[in-house]
C-alpha cells in the first residue's frame, strides 16, 4: 500500500490524496462503504460500484461469527466470496465487542447527540456488562447469533483478518466508553497499546507470500480526554503501522476537536481513518481536522428505513407529502435512482414493503454521501473547502 | 398488438411465433414475470431484463388498492411508474378477489397437489367467503390492507386497467373454486360471459387517443368439467378479443387436458396466456397443448425462501450441504448470479438474512424459467420438442 498527499489545504489539516492498494486506488478524502457481513446491505457489487463507491468495509467480528473466515477464505478471500474487485478493509471486531460489552443497551453509538445516558441505561449497561469481559490478553465473549463462547486477542484478530484477506486491516483495540473515568481510560490505553505492539508482531509472522500485500492499521482511542488521545496518537505513530484509525464514539460537538488532537499528533504521511462515522456534518469536520477516509452504516440503514439524503437535508419519503410527487428524490442528484424513478413509485414501494425500495434508496444515499466527499475533494485541491462547506451545511441543516 | 405464428409442432397445439405490441415484441411461447405491485419483487428493470425476461405481469386489484391507478396514471402509466420499457399485461383482478372469497384459507392455489381440501380447510372457506362477494353486476369485497369496502365490475376493471395502461389487460371474470359444482360452475360461466361482452364494450369506449394501444383478452373459465371448459373457450372465441386468458385452478395431473380441451376450441390465430402457472412440468404441458405465454410468481417466490431451479431439480440452498461448496448454483446456468457467486456464498447471505440473496435467487430463477421456455420454443423451431420434454423431465424430476 502507498498514500500520495496532492494536496494539503492552507492552514488547515485536510489534505487530499491516493490510498493505492493491491486491488486498486482509493482518491482521499473518500467514504468507504460498510459491507458487514461482506455484502454491502441490499446492493449488488455493480450497484456499490454505480455510486462512486470506491472501497467497501467489512467486520470481522460478524465474518469470524458467520460464515467463519475458513469458508471466506475456501473462496480465495474477501474480495472474490462477495466479487467486489476494488480495494477492501476489515475492521478488527473490537468495536463489535465493546457493543456486547460495556455499550450494550446504554444507548451509546458512535455519535451520541450530546445528552448523558439515563440512570436505567447505565444499570441496564451494568448489567449487560458481562456478554463480553476483557482481561489483558484479549476478550472473552458470547456470540450474539447462539450464544456460542468465544475469545478474541490480538493474535487471532490477526489472523483471521488475514484469513479474510482484506486490503487494510487493522488492529485489534479495546474501544471504551465515552462515559469511563479517566483512571479507567488510561488503564484501557496501556492495553491496547501493548495489544497493538502483539497485532504488529503477529502481523508480520502471518504477512508472507500471497498475504504480504495486506497492511496493518493502528486504531487511536482515548475517549474524550485530550492528553490521553494525544498520548495514544503520538505513541502509536512510534509503532511500524502503515497507517491509522480513531477508535471510539463522540459528543457530534467535539468529535472534531477530538480528531485535531489526534491528527495533529500522527504523522503526516500516512492515512487516517475514522471509524464508523459519516453524517454529512461529521464528514465536514472530520476531513477539515485530518481525516482521510471514513466509513458507516448510515447510508444503507437510514436507506431501509424510508429515509433519504437530499441537499435540503434528510427526508423520511414514507410520509403523505410524497405520494404522488412527479420528482425525483433530489432534483441536482445523478445516481441511478433519480435518474429512473419519482418519488410517487419510491413511496409506493416503501407503502407496498417491496424489497426493491431498499435497493433503490441505499443507492442514492451511498452516492449521495459518496459524492459529497468527492466534492469535499475537489473543494481541497481548488482552496474553496470553507465556501463549499458553509454552503452545504447551511443548506442541509436549515 | 399483432400475432403471428412461426411454426406448428408436428402432430401437437405446440407452436412458436410473436407478439408484437407497441411497447416490443414477445417470442413465444414465454415466461412473463410477474410484478405484482409495479415490481418484480427485489429486481431493477435492468435486472429483469438480464435474466431475458420480455415482458411483465402486474395486478390490477393490487395496484387498485395500492398507490391507487390515479398515482400509476399521473407518472405516465404503467411502464413509466416503474421504469420497464417493454410490453406489459395487466391482470383483471379477478383471481385476487377469488382469493380472498371462496378460496380464503382453503388451500386452494393455481395447481393443487392432488388431494381435496380438508374438512377444516372447507369450513374455514366458507367462514371466510363473506370477505368477497359476488353478484350479476359485480364483486364486492374488502380491501386486505385497510378492510375498505371495495367493487369491481367488468367497467371499472377495464377503466381500472386503461388507466394502468399495460399492453395487454384481460377481461374481469369470476374465477370459481376447482371444488364448486358443475351447476354452480355453469352459473358462473353465464356470469363470466355476460361480464365479457360488458368488457368488450367499456374497452372499445376508453379506447381512444392515446390509449388505442390497448389489447384485450378474455378469460376462459369452466373449472374441471370439460363441456364447460369447451363451451366457454367456444363462446368467448366469437368475441371480439385480441386474445385469450385461461384461468382457474388445476390439478397438476390434469392441467395439461383442461388446457387441451380449451385450446382445441380457441382460434389459432389469437395469443392464449395461462394465468398463474409456471412450475416445468406445467410449463411443458402448457405449451404441448397451445400455450403461448406464462405468468408465475414462483420463479422469485421460491427464491425468498432461499429455493432455486436447477437441472438437476429445485434445491434449498439454505441447508447445510451448500454451506461450503464452491460452486454456482447451478454449472450450465449463465445468469449474473451463476457467473459471479458461489453457494457459500449465496448460503452465506441467506443464512445472515441479507437482502441480496433474495435478489441474487430472483435473478436465477427468472433467468431459469426464462431460458427454459426460450429452449421449448426452439425445440419447437426445431421439431426436437418431445425429445427435450423428455430429458429435461427425466433429469429434473428424477
Amino acid at each position: 500500500m502507498t498514500f500520495k498527499i496532492n494536496h494539503h489545504l492552507k492552514n488547515s489539516l485536510a489534505r487530499s490524496g491516493a490510498i493505492t492498494t493491491p486491488h486498486g486506488s482509493i482518491e482521499t478524502p473518500a467514504f468507504i462503504a460498510v459491507g458487514t457481513a461482506a455484502t454491502v446491505k441490499a446492493l449488488t457489487p455493480e450497484q456499490v460500484k454505480s455510486t462512486g463507491s470506491q472501497a467497501v468495509l467489512a467486520n470481522t467480528y460478524h465474518l469470524h461469527l458467520r460464515p467463519g473466515e475458513d469458508i471466506v477464505s475456501k473462496s480465495g478471500g474477501l474480495h472474490d466470496f462477495m466479487n467486489w474487485s476494488g480495494p477492501t478493509y476489515t475492521d478488527s471486531g473490537g468495536f463489535q465487542v465493546f457493543s456486547l460489552g460495556e455499550a450494550f443497551g446504554s444507548g451509546v453509538s458512535k455519535v451520541a447527540s450530546g445528552e448523558e445516558v439515563s440512570i436505567d441505561a447505565q444499570d441496564q449497561r451494568i448489567s449487560n456488562a458481562k456478554k463480553a469481559k476483557i482481561d489483558d490478553e484479549g476478550v472473552s465473549f458470547y456470540s450474539h447469533i447462539d450464544g456460542k463462547h468465544l475469545r478474541l486477542t490480538p493474535e487471532n484478530s490477526m489472523q483471521i483478518q488475514h484469513k479474510l484477506g482484506a486490503d487494510i486491516i487493522f488492529a485489534f483495540d479495546e474501544c471504551t466508553s465515552p462515559h469511563a473515568s479517566h483512571e479507567y481510560q488510561l488503564k484501557a490505553w496501556e492495553r491496547t497499546h501493548a495489544w497493538a505492539k502483539r497485532c504488529i508482531k503477529e502481523h508480520h509472522k502471518l504477512s508472507k507470500g500471497d498475504k504480504s500485500y495486506i497492511s496493518l492499521f493502528g486504531v487511536v482511542q482515548g475517549g474524550r480526554f485530550e492528553d490521553l488521545r494525544r498520548l495514544s496518537a503520538k505513541e502509536l505513530a512510534k509503532l511500524d503501522f502503515d497507517g491509522f484509525g480513531i477508535g471510539g464514539s463522540f459528543n457530534k460537538s467535539d468529535m472534531g476537536t477530538a480528531v485535531r488532537w489526534v491528527c495533529e499528533e500522527l504523522p503526516v504521511a500516512k492515512p487516517r481513518h475514522l471509524l464508523g462515522i459519516g453524517e454529512p456534518s461529521d464528514i465536514f469536520d472530520g476531513i477539515e481536522n485530518g481525516i482521510d477516509t471514513f466509513d458507516c452504516v448510515s447510508p444503507t440503514r437510514i436507506a431501509r428505513n424510508g429515509s433519504v439524503y437530499t441537499y435540503d437535508g434528510r427526508k423520511n419519503i414514507s410520509t403523505s407529502p410524497y405520494r404522488s410527487s412527479l420528482a425525483p428524490i433530489d432534483t441536482l442528484c445523478g445516481c441511478y435512482t433519480c435518474e429512473n424513478f419519482n418519488l410517487s413509485y419510491l413511496h409506493h414501494l416503501i407503502k407496498s414493503s417491496e424489497i426493491l425500495f431498499t435497493t433503490l434508496l441505499s443507492i442514492h444515499n451511498l452516492h449521495f454521501i459518496t459524492k459529497l466527499v468527492d466534492d469535499i475533494r475537489e473543494s481541497i485541491n481548488h482552496e474553496t473547502f470553507y465556501q463549499f462547506k458553509s454552503d452545504f451545511i447551511a443548506k442541509y441543516y436549515r
